[in-house]
């Protein structure tokens, strides 16, 4: 059988990293470019030493060239940078799929909240946004081009999409409290995600005005045509791998926690990936660590008449790079835990 | 000059220990006795290789022999372990600082929240209940008993009051949402405090039906004579200290931002130990580790007319020991700050 | 094709809940049995949040009848608990590997070390002690025992064999100085393991006095009939997992650093798992985290004619349950690596 | 009674702020500049969050002025930065005591190891190298400058001083394997010292090759005018602050390990900040966090003749500012545990 040719644009960054460790032990998989735009030629294990038995160099940023050699090519970049990449994917007739925030929004939400003019319009209109659980009717034979969901995004809308879809909630009044380990802020060099900074802190940041929350409120209301109003505020925490996000809702009638859970439970019953909680258990991000494992669950509050859900993902895994294997496998009709199957590192 | 002669009950936990730090270098206390039911005799130091130079042994538990000698007494006992302390200090005209929490509630809830019904509830209602900068003018020279916050109210109430007290949000809808250190679980031996489980974990408990929520809406509503109500969700964070609460309020009129920091800054004005962020700017647990200080952000949401508070304390400093410390000095007069008056340890 | 039926003995530990998680996911392995001493009965998954999606309820302790019923049993016990075990595992013609110390040293030393007199010495002598990269060849279709190395040891002697096997070193002066992750000091309820204790925690213990010691010096003394002398002394670090080992040796001539590079690249030069870092470059316990990797490093000291080797493995991988499925791999003829192939997880 | 007038250069780093937040609460100090190349004119506290309550601005990088109108000037720089700060303070007959490693090392090994001549090598034989408990009486009235030992130096000469002055082990013959947290590697922004990096990381690094290593060589030597050979290798933890430090010594003669500690609490018996540990314990980096204090263990291998040593410091505090604090009382007649008398903090 021949191997799916895959390039990997952004490999350097921590989801660069971890869609490479998952791909390389894959019989089916063949890595064929690493493109890099600041260091071309240099060897791969150089950018990160866990990267042991890595023989591939970073090779030329030339995109024409390397899609293709490729069936599937993954971004991992920053917003603005991957135009070019989607413009040669689609003319080669290739698979695209990227991590990144490019085809998220809609062109005039894009402008707005990234302050820059989307270049390939067409392809947002193309893209297929994708959360497995909750999409993945929507990636047909001519699908070219996923946009895999950010990592809060996916925190918060697996746990939401069902009582939305049930229509129980008032759509316009959703809080949703997220707490993230500081891989989320990427492996550039800042002050605040330096071990003596960040150690023993919580903090939260951009409360209310995070780029997550349009895209939230984007898909979740096309889940059923309403309008979606979401409060979103991040938090970081001295952690390096994780998400919990606790959600704030509230319920139109009276309902029980039970009501609640089985609703969850009945959405997700064929879903490997989505655990609901029992009732008195709580999601734990360190019982979902590097896995593509989603914890879910719920308490009911009878005296404010709040749903109150809360998740745990690993950022990086169903976040991000596993989550996009996921989607690459759905789109190649490969079995869809292929290479996300293990279970959650622990302790 | 005479020395105040102090004793602690439960000297051996995490909040004992950082009240004997905090005395132990002072010139002007002397510590008496640090009775132990389980360990009279023992060295002080075998409990914690940390009270370098502490040369004290555990005493018996004899409370009134140990009151006798005492000008002061603090208690960081569980709850229900202090009825005959409070008993003999009253007897005896002492002073008595409990750090836990049986004089936080009246009688009634006591029983409700804690299952145990209240041995003398005479002592509530004697009690002051105090965060000093909200408080302080309730301790008079008559005060012999004050009931000292828990961690968990302290960080949510000082940045409510002023809103509360200003009358501008709907006080019977509120959510906080806040982020603890392990050290607020205690120095038991549970699973879930072991480093191997805590660390790279982040969850939420209790949801909903924490014992601290009665005790924020018993004290707040007194503030101004209204009904609260709160929904309080506590998480567990992989760190050793700090408490980091966000909490979400529905603002009754239109405002803005500038005019609630401006209020929070006009009631603050003459603390020393409460610090508002300027615009922009989130507290962060690490920058007030080890410390007395207190800091307090917000962010107005406009999309939703929600205010959204943030704070950040020491839950042993702050949130037990230190303000212990401070009430203990506004009882008798001595300087506020004494004892208290370090800057956060960073990084 | 039938798969191989597995049991564990002592699955709620880490090393047993390591174990599970690899063999859980094979399509070639099923696990029959996980025998309870405690809790027979119980759901698998209440003894730990992380293993989502396990179905399995603890089974009775009965040993004849869950040997029977296993092609394969691991024994993760505390030390004397595996007796009878192994006593059933040579009746009944089974395989059986040890994640614990019972078979590790002779007769005698047992004694002298874990204070306990051993009940079947002779499977000592049918066991083989293996790490595979220096001891595979050892194992034969006759093989029914395996003695699983240690997690000190195996970090130890992985760097210290090709340089004993050359006859380049003083044997009997080797200082090793390791550091360990908390989750080597095991699940059990210990202060010292509270998230509250460890964090910013670095400390030595058990020096010149481990039970390790003797494990190596026996181990590495028949590589070449050579009596080995190793003062070794542990660290606990703040970190769930990992082990670090700094090896101290004299050098018996004058050599180069790139000589001893050499060696150990010659040595290890068809081993997948085994990586020696360039000049300049040092093991990193996160380099190796979640795998079967063993980074090793090496710098002459000219100055004090010291040879100093550092070698990094995750302890519960590597230095547990990762090396025993190498070695049941072995064991049963199956491709060596399978079920450990990931690459380290980063970050 | 009048202030002692006190300038930071550098206190934007850990070691500057440290020195600030111990300075800043005394009576007895005013701090009048914090002379800044970068960023004259910014206000302090936006450099680091913890520094609540600072109303200070940095001030113009003004080395004259700065002096003219300070009692004490701090300097906490990298290597070569210093120069002109020495100059000016002797022409003005004031006090400098430098943090950083200019003036440690003679004019030809500065030369050596850091690959820089020295500018003013008549400060080196006028400065007094001191760590207090071994130097103190080389302070006299004349002393104007002030070299303060390094972190990792520290915390190995503290430990092996009584030794070499006893006469008692090989100097030639001695290995220092130590472990610091990350806060040691400074604030400056590097891939390493990132959270996502450096958490569950342990590293060696710069084995044998360390700048300390001519540091600790030449002053333990001048001890007892021996030569002394240390190899020294320095690793990197996962925690912001400490250093553990363990020595392996050959013991000229037979010895008893209580002969040892003898001989170190003999040395230390009224030394307030270094605490010997009884047989049997160990020293823990957790155990004097935040303090001034060091621990020091002994353990005697009779197997190998090896004399074991321990020692926990925090790296921030007796390792660099808490020293310095120390070293400026003793210069100026002051109490010599001022403004550092804080019990360690814990947990």
């Amino acid at each position: 059988m021949e191997k799916i040719k895959v390039s990997i644009f952004g490999a350097t960054g921590y989801t660069g990293i971890e869609l490479y460790r998952r791909l390389k032990v894959r019989e089916d998989i063949d890595i064929v470019a690493l493109p890099s735009k600041r260091s071309p030629g240099k060897k791969y294990i150089e950018t990160a030493g866990s990267l042991v038995g890595a023989e591939e160099t970073l090779t030329e940023w030339n995109v024409e060239e390397t899609i293709r050699k490729s069936d599937v090519v993954f971004t991992a970049l920053p917003h603005g940078e991957t135009f070019e990449i989607a413009r040669w994917t689609k003319i080669l007739g290739k698979k695209m799929i990227d991590i990144g925030s490019d085809y998220r929004l809609d062109a005039e939400q894009y402008q707005k909240w990234y302050g820059l003019e989307h270049q390939i319009p067409e392809a947002i209109q193309e893209a297929v946004y994708c959360i497995p659980e909750l999409h993945r009717k929507k990636i047909t034979k001519d699908t070219w081009l996923i946009a895999n969901p950010g990592c809060y995004p996916t925190s918060i809308q697996l746990p939401l999409a069902p009582l939305i879809e049930a229509g129980i909630i008032e759509t316009t009044d959703i809080i949703a409290d997220s707490k993230s380990g500081v891989s989320g802020a990427g492996r550039g060099l800042k002050q605040i995600t330096l071990y003596g900074e960040q150690n023993e802190n919580v903090n939260a940041y951009g409360a209310g005005n995070h780029r997550h929350k349009p895209e939230m409120e984007r898909h979740l209301g096309e889940l059923k045509g309403v309008a979606i109003k979401i409060l979103f505020t991040p938090h970081l925490m001295p952690m390096t791998r994780g998400i919990h996000s606790t959600i704030y809702c509230t319920s139109k009638d009276k309902v029980t926690e039970e009501q609640i859970r089985d609703l969850l439970k009945e959405k997700y019953k064929n879903e490997k990936f989505i655990k609901i909680m029992e009732k008195g258990n709580y999601p734990h991000t360190k019982w979902v660590l590097g896995s593509n494992y989603c914890q879910i669950g719920v308490v009911y509050d009878q005296d404010t008449n709040k749903i109150i859900l809360f998740s745990a993902i690993d950022n990086l895994v169903k976040g991000a790079s596993g989550q996009a294997i996921q989607n690459m496998n759905i789109l190649l009709g490969i079995k869809e835990d292929k290479g996300i199957e293990n279970l959650p590192v622990f302790p």
